[in-house]
């Protein structure tokens, strides 16, 4: 089954919700956990006993167990099969990005069934170039896995980048934005037919998109998922993804981390079923 | 000591070559070595014991130790700390990126002092902004560590993006690339004074950089580190490397990988031997 399709699946049946699995420091403190490997374990697992049957998706942020080492990733490896054997599709956000051989390696990694880090899908960045991930994209496509390219991320520093006006090849007059999102279009397009594409999106839910040259009422032929943060705690509001989003709407993926951590380990079951409750009343 | 100082130290004692540590799997199978934590550990630690003494500088790539998970990254500590321990500079190639509190942990893992992914500096790249890497500089500054973000790279299908024009903020009517080298001049200009800076560059060195707006014949106050793929395999020669990186010249590591590890295990400690006397008897 591709992860389009499977991800269409975990809409219809839990929403479009996802629920960050982030034990930034402060929270493992709040939550009376160590800073530590077994700390970083202990909280991911917490996470995905709260919201296994109340949501489809959870995101843990690598960045929080790569600090700890090989310990670390063994604590990952223990939530990503957690949260899979839960049935909930997971999006390890890795941000990694290189060429060649090495890209390809960081998609191994990530997206190979049986591998120790197997994900459903990971996010990858694209600086070299969306040519450079050609690799990961077979890859992700022959193991019925998601990729999920940076595009216009939340943070105001990343403006000079990303809407900076690309001069060379067939995407010249578009931000570098515009020409990622118009090159997973292209790729997607060339892929089976599926409820959503191989390769999705990642898209902040505070961006002005049309500042970027982003024209989101002109529709795609295949719908590009969108992972998006920005919800919640930093702000955006579920009820506008439709304005927000145009007609990338349908493959929005709701995305929360501090907003729903924050209520700290007793209550976060209630939390995301409450909070996925009210994103599946919200028609997009 | 400062990262930039140490550098300076090593550029002295053994030259500017620096050893790429990528144990690709068509490697580790004519090394005669399994494509597992087990081999990328044996491997690893080869190239640590055939460098050690010859060479000032290694470069292990993260991603061909990622693909095993935490096994692998277990393989990756005992790899770093063998090159630490033979006094070996080590650019652990991470290629990093995030925002926040995410990039910091990533910041962390590689350039805390005792972590157990402890490197002398990383490669990091600032897609979401030069600004998003503000905490991985004071993190940087503050342990005596180096970072390198990516530039220019060498890979054709990256001009897209990193030859796009700035169109917002101070960087305006820059490259990407462009646009990147002054904001970590600037940033290397605020620092206290060292033989070379705290933030490098990953420039290839089989790019033409005139052709990315950047003018290599204006010096820059503060002498910036330039982590330069490209050379031995890929056909860059270091005899070029005045002509090619300009008053940038001074602080080109000469990174190669293939070139020498194809020597095979045996063969690899003169392979390297015979490449740093050299590449230290160019003058550049």
């Amino acid at each position: 089954m591709s992860f389009g399709d499977r991800l269409a699946g975990v809409f219809d049946s839990h929403g479009r919700l996802c629920v960050g699995i982030d034990p930034h420091e402060h929270l493992l403190e709040a939550w009376g956990l160590t800073a530590s490997a077994s700390g970083v374990r202990e909280f991911g697992l917490a996470v995905v006993e709260a919201a296994a049957g109340r949501v489809g998706i959870v995101k843990p942020q690598v960045a929080f167990f790569e600090r700890y080492g090989s310990a670390g990733y063994a604590a990952l490896e223990e939530v990503l099969a957690a949260a899979r054997e839960a049935r909930l599709l997971v999006i390890a956000d890795a941000k990694r990005g290189d060429i060649g051989t090495s890209v390809a390696a960081y998609a191994e990694a990530w997206l190979t069934p049986g591998s120790p880090l197997e994900a459903d899908a990971m996010t990858i960045s694209a600086f070299q170039g969306v040519g450079s991930i050609a690799e990961p994209v077979r890859l992700a496509e022959t193991a019925g896995k998601g990729l999920f390219v940076l595009a216009a991320t939340s943070n105001p520093e990343a403006e000079s980048i990303q809407k900076a006006i690309v001069s060379t090849g067939p995407r010249a007059g578009a931000t570098v934005a515009r020409a990622i999102i118009d090159d997973v279009t292209s790729i997607n397009q060339t892929q089976p037919a599926q409820a959503f594409g191989t390769v999705g999106l990642v898209l902040g839910a505070t961006v002005d998109l049309s500042s970027y040259g982003i024209d989101t009422a002109t529709a795609s032929a295949v719908a590009t998922p969108v992972l998006a943060p920005g919800f919640g705690y930093q702000g955006a509001q579920v009820r506008d993804v439709a304005r927000l989003f145009g007609s990338l709407a349908g493959g929005v993926i709701v995305s929360e981390s501090r907003g729903l951590l924050n209520a700290g380990p007793r209550a976060l079951a209630d939390a995301i079923g409450n909070r996925a409750a009210e994103v599946r009343s919200i028609d997009v």
